[in-house]
Parts: C-alpha cells; structure tokens; sequence
C-alpha cells in the first residue's frame, strides 16, 4: 500500500463498475409497482405487471452474465492504464441504457421497436465489452496465465451473443416473442458451466 | 496482487453483493413519502404512513440478517468460481424482490396476499442463501477451519427461518396479524447472539 | 487472503456502510425536481425549491460528519465480531431515516414537527454511533495505539452533539429557525480541524 | 491489515467516492422514461426524449472525466487525513449536484438558465477538484514519484476546463448550443490520451 506503482491495479476499477452494475441490476427493480389503487384480488393489475416483471428478471440475468464476464476479465488484467479507465466507461455507458430499454418492454410489450432497442441496447453492451477486452489484448494487460484456449472460447462466445442480440432486434419488429427467445440463449450460453 | 490466482478470491462478490443489498435495504426508504398536500397536525396522513414504516423497518431487519450471513458465509469461504458467482446472483435476485414485497405491504396491508408475497420472497431468499452455502460446502471451497458444529447450527436456524416463512405465507391468508409474528422471530432467532 | 482469521477485518463492514451512506447522500438529490411545468423565469417554482435545498445540503453535510466519524472510528478497530455487525446496522437503520426527516423539513419547512423530527432523527444516529463506539471499546477491539485523550474528546463532542439535537428538537416545536441554527453547530464542530 | 497505521490510505475514500459517482452516474438514467401514455409511434414522445438523452449522455462523460481525474489523483496520495475527507467531501457535494442541473437541461433545454446552471455546477465540480489535488500537494501527501511536469500538464488541463465552463455559462445566457460546445470540450479535452 505505502508503495508507488506507476500503473494502478484494476481494484478502483472494479469496485467503480460493481457499484454501477449494483444500482442499474437493483433499481430496476423499483419500477415493480402498482401505481394505481390497487383492489381486492385486482387481476388486471396484477396481469399488466407481468410484462414488468419478466422484462425485469430478463435484464437481471443478461446484465448478470456482463458482471460475471467483467468479473473474470478484470481477475485476468494485471493493472490498469487510463485508456482502460476510458473503454470500461464506454461500457458502463451501454449498460447504464438497459433500464431504458427494459422499461420500454415492460411498459410497452406489444410496441415493436421495444424488443428492437432491446436487442440494440444489449448487443452495444456486447460490443463494448469485446472492445474492453480487445483493449486490454493488445495493450498486453492480461496476465500471461490466461490461456490462449479459453481467450477464444470466450471470443467465440461473445460473438454468437452479438449475433442473438442483432438478429433478434431485426426480428422483433415483426414477432416480438421469437426475439425474446433469442434473447434468453445468451444467459443460457454463459450459465452453462465451463471447463476450466 | 501482482501474482495471478487460478481462483480469485472473494473480495468482488463481497462488493458487489454489499452494493445489491445496500441499495435495496436504503433505497426503500424513499417510499416513505407523504404524496398528497399534508396538512398542519394531518394525522391521517401519518397514519397512512405507519403501515409502510412497520414494513420498511421490518424489511430492513430482515435483509441485515441476510447481510449478516451472508458476510460470514463469505468469510469461511477460501476462492472464488463462475458457479458460486451465479449462485450468489439467483441469491440476490430474490432479495431484490424484497422491495416489491415491502411495498405491498406497506401499501396494502389489508390484502392477505400481501402477506402471503411477503413470506415467499424471504422463503426464497433463505433457500437460495442455503443453496449458496451448499454450494460451497460441495465444491469444497470453505476454510477446513470453519467447524461442523458451526455449520450444523446455521443448517438448524436456516431450515427454521425457511419453515416459519412457508408457515407464516400460508396463514397470512387468513389473518395478517400472526403471520407478522411468525416474520419476526427469524431476525430474534439471528440477533441473539451467537457462541463463537 | 488465504489465510483464514477467526474473525474478519473490518473491511467489509466499512464497504457496507459505506454503500449505505453513498446513497443516502446521493439519492436525497433526486428530490430536487420541478414538478409542475416550469415557465420562463418562474420565481415561485424557484423559491419553492429553496427550502429542499437548504435541507438537503445540511443533510450533507450531517451525514458527511458521520461518515467521517464511522471512517475514524473503522480505521481504529481492529476486527469484527457478529455483535459489532448488528450494532452498525442499528446506526445505518437510523441514518437511513434521514431522507425521510429531510423530505418533511423541505416540503413542509412551516410545520413544527419537521424540525423536531429532523433533531430526533440526528439525535438517534448520534446515539447508536456512540453506542457503536463503546461496543469496541467494551469488547477490546481497538487498537491499543488510539490514545485515550482522543477517546474523551470524540466522548465530549458526541454528547454535545446529542444535546444540541435535542435541545433543537424541543426548541423546533415553537421556532424552526432557531432549531436549525442549532443542529448547524454539530457539523462546524466536527469540520474545526483536530490536533492529532 | 493487523498493523496500525497513524494516518489511514485512501482506499475507503476512494470507495465511498466511487460509490457516490457510481450512483450518480447511473441514477440519472431513471429520468430517460416515458411518463404518458406511449402511443405506437409516437414521433412527439420520442422527440421529448431526445434532449433528456442528449443532456444525460454529456453528464455521463463528464462525470466519467472527473471520476477518472479523481482515481488518478487518489492513485498517487500515500495516506489520507480529516481534513482531505472534508475536501473531499466538498468535491462530492458539488458533483451531487449534476443530476439537478441535467434534469434542467433535459426537461428546460429552451430556458437560457438550463445552461448557466449546468455549467456553473460543473465549474464548481473542477474548482473543488482543483482545491482537493491543492490540498494533498501542500500537505505533502502525495508520493514523491509523482513527476513535477505531470502536475504542472493537469494544472493548465483543470484551469482550462474552469474557463470552458465560466465561459460556457455566461454564454448560454444568450444561446444554449454554443455553450454546449464549449462544456464539450472539456471531455474532448481529457479522453485524448495522455503521455505516460
């Protein structure tokens, strides 16, 4: 601690992101409720905050999966660099959309481009994180440990993603259900326990 | 710092599970509002509000105990793996549920699903905070230190305090009153203090 | 990191409190909104926005003495215990009150009881921060470096303190602007800079 | 960790300062939303949002410069003191005020004061900014690695970004997009890489 290093850990970095993932995945949350007076076994309104309630759930994973990978890439960085301060900041700013977007869906299930800035909104996460990786690739931050192997496992996987988000935002402007399907594959891809 | 661990530690999960629930258990208080004009001496008003104090109080006690656990669950537990970060997100995901529950309570305490909602939130907290601990009890990530007499009395209070959820769920049906009753003896049952 | 210690530094209790406190000095800002449409040079709307603002930044700056204390106070101890756990989540429910007793003396700065209840919020989390702080003294878990005339002046000043709410929360029943002055003397009191 | 220190690092300042910029960043998004009745492709509803976005994207990267600056700075001080707390606590008072003024900006684009206000909150961010790296230099608590050239390059960079902003507020008394380009700038101004 009482020592300088020229180049910062990830520690701040991480904890800055923590703190901005924690409040988006939480105050979502906090658009569950009934606005109106609610009544004795109110149906309707219990029915009209199904869409929010599933919308929600569904950005809770999909932003879970960002902070498991932004967990495990920054556990691989050795230290940090300003530009790398930057392109997480790039990120965070895509991320911090996604309560936008899930309100858009919760609020407004059956308007087409509702689904469509939701996929856009997360296949720019998507992007961002490829690009917070590739920065930290080419600037040689990553540890030598990490295996070249999984680097394109995740590789592999991160595109797959991008292209589930893009092609569901194409679709869903015409069927809005078959987007979110594809929407799901991406927690399901990453949730699947990997070989270590 | 410098040294690359195959297995990272706790100490981001920690973060960023004390950034969920430190949102959740503060940003409910801003529920705590009076919306309409108050008026000079509007005890009516205040009235109104205490329902939603009792349930932001009661919430509250509820999630530290949560917090408490949590934190020494943590502490027992040696490294990190991408299947404890998920199992501690299906953790948080129920607590952030808390909120939703705490405002139907509060809003409507006369509704027996009120109640009802209230106690299977927390039922799935307390089962998915005990399927955290198992988890790290199977995948052998706890401390050898951490004794089996210590872990046979956590396993007691757990399957206590998710009985009296399920119990109290059920009877919040029918009266509102005693289920409250049954709620509060989970956090009695955790305060109390503990022999190291 | 790998070691195991039977109990656990203090860190993350700090990190902890210190989510709490950030956001109940954050989102207390959100309260400062136009809510009716706001027209060219609107005084009314203006001046109507004065007295949240006054509220909020004294808030700030209180809860800013208190996080400076607890800061002091973590720094001197030496590790946790379940029963220091409980007794800091006893000093967060109090100070998680705040956004309430500021909202009451923002929106309702004419009514006597917005102060009083302003004076006995502050005079609760005086309390409990005391308490918190003999809890450590009692179960030996400072440091033995804190000196003991440090001891006796945080001992004064937190009494004096308590007695300026108090004495502010009485006085507020027949005049608000007096009681304010009053609590505005427990910060200028912290802020003067310490001997070391 | 067992060892005591005199004067305690930085890290739980750094922390609650993350923290507090963590929500502030992100809180502000809640704002992006629609408050009537969503028609499908309601172009009006859309177009409203436009400058809410627009207003919310330009604070993001402002504070993102500041919490850069910010992480940089802590980065080279060696131990913390009271008195940098209250500093510190200055700064973030200040940037707790950006959600206020991008709220005017988003929801008042037209009204001059919007822009005055804005910039007249982030010259008091940079001034404060520049009032808490002045306080760690003449209380000698920065690393002695830090070069002398690097000071002197932040210095004119912060004297630069308060004349942007000064600027920029008398301006938007007149006209609101050329101040807008000046306030512009001062991301402009930091996001482009820095020698080492």
């Amino acid at each position: 601690m009482n020592k300088i290093e020229h180049h910062p850990d990830t520690s701040r970095l991480a904890a800055f992101s923590d703190g901005v993932i924690a409040i988006l995945i939480t105050v979502m949350v906090f658009e569950l409720k009934f606005s109106n007076d609610l009544k004795w076994l109110d149906t309707e309104a219990w029915l009209a905050l199904l869409p929010k309630f599933v919308s929600y759930t569904l950005s809770f994973l999909m932003l879970g999966v960002l902070w498991v990978n932004h967990h495990q890439l920054l556990h691989q960085i050795r230290h940090s660099k300003p530009g790398l301060l930057w392109t997480n900041l790039h990120l965070l700013f895509w991320m911090s959309l996604v309560p936008l977007a899930t309100h858009l869906v919760g609020s407004y299930p059956n308007h087409a481009y509702s689904g469509t800035v939701y996929g856009l909104v997360f296949f720019s996460c998507a992007g961002s994180f490829t690009r917070l990786r590739l920065y930290a690739l080419r600037h040689q931050l990553l540890h030598e440990h990490s295996s070249v192997s999984q680097q394109h496992r995740v590789k592999r996987k991160n595109r797959l993603a991008m292209a589930l988000y893009l092609l569901g935002a194409a679709i869903s402007m015409y069927a809005v259900y078959p987007a979110f399907v594809l929407y799901l594959l991406v927690p399901a891809l990453y949730v699947s326990p990997d070989k270590p």
